[in-house]
C-alpha cells in the first residue's frame, strides 16, 4: 500500500497510471474509518484496477460552530485497516497543500444543497463539492464511490459530476448499520454509553416509518414525518433538528407518493448531531 | 478539420485522443472570429499536438440586460478561418447540451472576480468560471490559451485551474491591436464608422499612461487612473465606466509602484462596451 501525501505527487502517479491504461476507483474519506468506508472500498475495487482512497478532514465543510478541531482521527488505525482490505493507494494531503493562503474558489450545486442539512449547516455543501471537486482532479478516477447515509452528500456530488461534465461514474452505496440499526458514522464515537443506547431508536423511527409505508399505511407524506416526530418525542434524550420527506433524485417537496422519496432526518443526541435516511419507493395512488 | 457538436463525442474523442498519448491544446472562444483569436490558435499549435477550438456563446456570463441575443455570430467565417489556420477539432456545443434543466452548479472565483469588471457585471465571472471548467472537463485539454485583453478573465481562469488543481497548464496571450491601436473584440463590429474613430482614443489613453508611467513622469498609482480619466473627457463620444490600477496578479489595490500592475479600464462608445489594459512593471521607489 502506498502512502502519498504530496498533490503533486498523487496527481502524477494518478496520470501515469492512466497513461498505462489502469483505471481508478476512488473513496475520498475524512478518516476515523468504520466497517462503513471499509465497504465503499470493497466496492471500489469491483470497479477499477487502482483502488485509491483519501483521508482528508475537510476544514471548508464545517461552520464556526462545529466540531472540525474535535473530530475523532486514528491515522494509525485507518492504514492497518486500509492495508487489510487491500487498498492500493493512501493519499493523506495536508489542510495548507489543499488550501494555500489566497485560495478563493469555491463550487454550489444551488437547489439539492437548499433543505435537509443544508438549511442547518451554511456552506457545508459548498465546501463539500469544492473538496471533492479538487480530489477528483489530483486523484483522477474514473468511478468514485460514496456512502448513502449522507444521502444529500451523494446526490450532490453526482449532480456536480453530471453538471460540470467531470468523467467520473458515481456509485452510491447502502448505508451500513450497528447491530441495533444505527447508522455506522465517525461521530457515534462522540456518544457516552447512554446515548449510544437511545441513538437507536432514532434509527428505528425511520425503519419502522418505511415499513408502515410500505404496508399503506400512510395517506401523505406529512403522515410520515408526523409519525417520525411522535415516535422521537417519546425519548427524552432525542432532539429533533428535521424530519423531511423528498423526491429522491433532486430533493424537490413531494405532495403525493408518485415519485420515488427520501425520508431523511438528523437528530441531537446530546451534542451528537446524528443523520440519517431511508428511501420509499413510489407507489401507485 | 473534424466539426464536433455533441458533449459526449468531444468528450470520447479526448479520452481517445489522451490513450493514444497525444496532447491537446485548447482555445474557447464565443466565436466571431478575429486576428486576436487566430493567434491564439498559433499559440495553442506549439504546445500540443491537437488544437481543439470551441465555438460557443455562453449564456450564463452576460447580465439580463447585456447584449447575449444581438452578440454576433458568423459560424461559416469562423470554419472557414480556422480551417485556414489548421486547426484539428471545432467544438460547438448547443446551450441546452451545455445547460439541460435542472442545470445548478456554479463556480466562484471570490477574490479575483470582485473588482473591475466584476463591479459592474454581476454573475458574469461566475459564467465564465463555470463554462471553462465545464469545457475543460469536455476538452481534457494539457494546456488552454486566453488573451490577455480579457485580464481579468485570464487571471481568474489562472485561479481557478490553480485553485482546483486542475490538470491543466493556462497561457496568456499578448492583446492584438487594429493598426490604429484599439484591441480586437468581436464587439467592435457593433461600433458605427464615427465611434470606431474615436475608440481608438480609448487604446491611446492607456498606451500614453504606460509611456509616462515608464518615463517616471507619475509619483502615485492615482495619479495614472486620473491621467487616464482626463484624456478621455476630452472626448464627447466616450463615457468612462472605470479606469483602476491594480496588482497584476491578485487585483489587489496597490499604493505605490512596487508591485507589477495592470491599468485596466472600461467605456463605452455610444452603446459599446469596451474593455482594454495595460502592463505596468513595478519600479524601484
Amino acid at each position: 500500500m502506498q502512502i502519498i501525501k504530496s498533490v503533486s505527487s498523487m496527481q502524477k502517479t494518478a496520470l501515469s497510471l492512466k497513461k498505462k491504461g489502469r483505471s481508478i476507483s476512488f473513496v475520498p474519506t475524512m478518516g476515523y474509518l468504520h466497517e462503513g468506508h471499509l465497504r465503499l472500498v470493497d466496492i471500489a475495487r469491483e470497479y477499477g484496477d487502482i483502488v485509491v482512497v483519501s483521508i482528508f478532514v475537510n476544514p471548508t465543510q464545517f461552520g464556526p460552530k462545529e466540531d472540525l478541531s474535535r473530530y475523532p482521527r486514528d491515522i494509525k488505525g485507518d492504514l492497518s485497516k486500509l492495508r487489510k482490505r487491500g487498498t492500493d493507494i493512501v493519499f493523506m494531503p495536508d489542510s495548507d497543500s489543499i488550501y494555500p493562503s489566497e485560495y478563493q474558489t469555491y463550487i454550489e450545486v444551488t437547489e439539492i444543497s437548499k433543505p435537509l442539512c443544508g438549511r442547518f449547516r451554511p456552506g457545508h455543501f459548498r465546501g463539500v463539492a469544492t473538496v471533492v471537486a479538487k480530489l477528483f482532479n489530483i486523484v483522477m478516477p474514473d468511478t468514485a464511490v460514496f456512502g448513502k447515509k449522507d444521502y444529500q452528500q451523494y446526490l450532490l456530488i453526482r449532480k456536480m459530476t453530471e453538471d460540470l461534465n467531470m468523467p467520473v461514474r458515481i456509485i452510491g452505496a447502502e448505508t451500513v448499520r450497528e447491530e441495533d440499526g444505527l447508522a455506522m458514522s465517525s461521530r457515534n464515537s462522540y456518544l457516552s454509553k447512554e446515548e449510544r443506547g437511545i441513538s437507536a431508536r432514532f434509527a428505528d423511527s425511520l425503519y419502522i416509518a418505511s415499513g408502515l409505508y410500505r404496508k399503506g399505511k400512510f395517506s401523505s407524506p406529512s403522515m410520515i414525518t408526523r409519525f417520525v416526530r411522535d415516535y422521537l418525542k417519546k425519548f427524552r434524550g432525542i432532539r429533533v433538528q428535521y424530519v423531511d420527506i423528498l423526491n429522491a433524485s433532486n430533493l424537490k417537496p413531494v405532495s403525493d407518493f408518485s415519485q420515488d422519496m427520501v425520508l431523511a432526518a438528523a437528530v441531537f443526541v446530546g451534542k451528537t448531531r446524528l443523520i440519517d435516511n431511508r428511501l420509499l419507493k413510489a407507489r401507485c395512488q
